[in-house]
């Protein structure tokens, strides 16, 4: 058996890489009763003290380097801010690999950096910890690991959506993987869908800080939304009906995946948290989501229901099932 | 200005990009005072508590991924636990970032994961988050974190090594650098070296439990023994002085070396340990390290000095400067 690109897009394929030659080989993967790799969550824990670490990793492969509304710096700092943020923790800091090819311009180097600081200013984290490689990769390579926190106990689940929960989308889903798309060679489409690409911890922060119980929350990057709920759905044991309606997507990403026949639903977003909370949480949460500018197109989009499991989504002619992709429809988004 | 292979061989072609295009654009390298990035150590620290939570990452990009002694899995838990090991801190938790070439035989990646899950268990540490994307690399690479905790400004850093200190290396050097080399098609020697790559923390750990203050400690990988000692000596503000006949190193590492015009002093090691310890302590400390299988050969090699700056070796001819190297001699050590 090979590798192929779908044991790295996101969805199915990759899913059962990981649980059947990466899970499967590993004995040790919590440490002192916290959240483990078998959780397979945006980011795992270690409890000390009254606190939980929390960490995580994000290797970014994006082509191209820079693309509209961001870049390969900006995409790995929001990326692994994300996966700490969705958890709950409030991000502190970051260690960054870079993987560099020989012959790599240095004031290409030097423009991701200053990207990098950019985001970790918004995102209010610091680099502390870095590696520097030169090998044989086709363009640069950057894996960034995160470290937040969180009082103990606290950490947020993608696993724990009750009964009747709103499902929350913070915003329009599917510009990113569109905007890295239509930025390769030969899409000559009059579009100007830029990357959502941004660092989500401040927004979370204010949904906690007014005292919202988000009950499960994940950041939908490869794969989408289509991936993140049911990700969600399975590990909570329940379904989720979902309203097409109310996702919301711009009129030009809309028409662009219609054009190319890919799904928004699966298109992989950077800057985007889907969040389960109380039924009479919602309208309030959604006011605090859309005071930030990153939610102000935010929208409930379903409810989660113990009448079926999977995904459901209601459209104009019927309803569909939303399947976990088989991977993301479009390689090397982040 | 382009990237080169030197950029990413250790020494200091690799120390001026990363002082002056990485450091020089970020405004936060460090969290809660504690170590930051710009102390350029083998990892920082986030004070929490009475804790430090101490962080680092290294990438693998080493060629062959199997070689003799070890391969890119071991190789990926051994350097990060080593850099936790040598702050001082007990490693808690590492994660792995896979970027794998499409193509890449599962066959492989299963027993990269089997040799991750061995070393892991050596070291008592878990896998506990990852991340996997497919990339056009020519080879798998792996980009490991890792979080360490050590009791609050315990912290060993490798910038504290007081005059007069007796500076010790736990056993022979120069085996992973030339192991890697002749492994390489295109080298006929008729050779057994091993790479030494082993996880260090329990050796270390045996030296703090006795009550041996460790001033400053280092691992010498990229760069080697001669890169350690000069970063050590500089960030001390003080000289070294070592003996050539106290090295310690294999009569088949320093003849394959002579033969193909490498100072060993210069080639990477993976299982290895510098340590600067009060000269009254420097025999008992030997002791401990040589009752460990990984220090059996340790020796005190010289001692720390105000009396000139640099690493200066006495050898049978007289004494030279032993200089940071360029770069690695051998590329892709690691």
């Amino acid at each position: 058996m090979k590798i192929t690109r779908m044991h790295g897009a996101g969805g199915k394929v990759m899913q059962d890489l990981i649980k059947e030659i990466i899970l499967s080989n590993l004995e040790r993967t919590s440490v002192n009763g916290g959240i483990g790799l078998e959780c397979l969550d945006d980011a795992s824990t270690i409890p000390i003290g009254d606190k939980e670490i929390v960490f995580t990793v994000d290797g970014h492969t994006v082509k191209p380097i820079f693309f509209p509304g961001g870049d390969i710096g900006r995409l790995s700092v929001c990326g692994t801010v994300n996966d700490l943020a969705v958890m709950g923790a409030k991000p502190l800091a970051l260690s960054l690999s870079l993987i560099l090819p020989e012959g790599f311009d240095i004031e290409k180097l030097d423009k991701i950096m200053k990207s990098i600081n950019e985001a970790c200013k918004e995102a209010d984290v610091a680099v502390i910890t870095g590696d520097t490689k030169v090998s044989n990769v086709d363009d640069i390579i950057i894996s960034s690991s995160g470290i937040g926190v969180v009082d103990k106990g606290k950490a947020i689940r993608d696993s724990s959506i009750k009964e009747g929960d709103a499902i929350i989308v913070s915003g329009n889903i599917g510009d990113h993987g569109l905007a890295i798309l239509l930025s390769r060679e030969g899409f000559e489409f009059d579009a100007d869908i830029k990357s959502d690409v941004a660092p989500l911890n401040k927004m979370i922060e204010m949904v906690l800080n007014e005292g919202i119980e988000i009950h499960a929350m994940k950041d939908p990057t490869r794969g989408g939304l289509a991936d993140a709920l049911n990700e969600m759905a399975e590990k909570s044991g329940l379904g989720i009906d979902i309203y097409e309606e109310r996702i919301p997507i711009s009129e030009e990403v809309q028409s662009i995946a219609d054009i190319l026949g890919i799904d928004p639903l699966t298109v992989a977003n950077e800057g985007k948290v889907v969040m389960a909370v109380k039924r009479e949480d919602a309208e309030r949460c959604l006011e605090i989501l859309r005071k930030h500018p990153l939610g102000k197109n935010a929208e409930i989009i379903g409810y989660a229901t113990k009448e079926h499991k999977g995904v459901v989504m209601e459209t104009i002619v019927g309803k569909r099932v939303v399947d976990t992709p088989i991977g993301d429809p479009i390689p090397r988004v982040c």
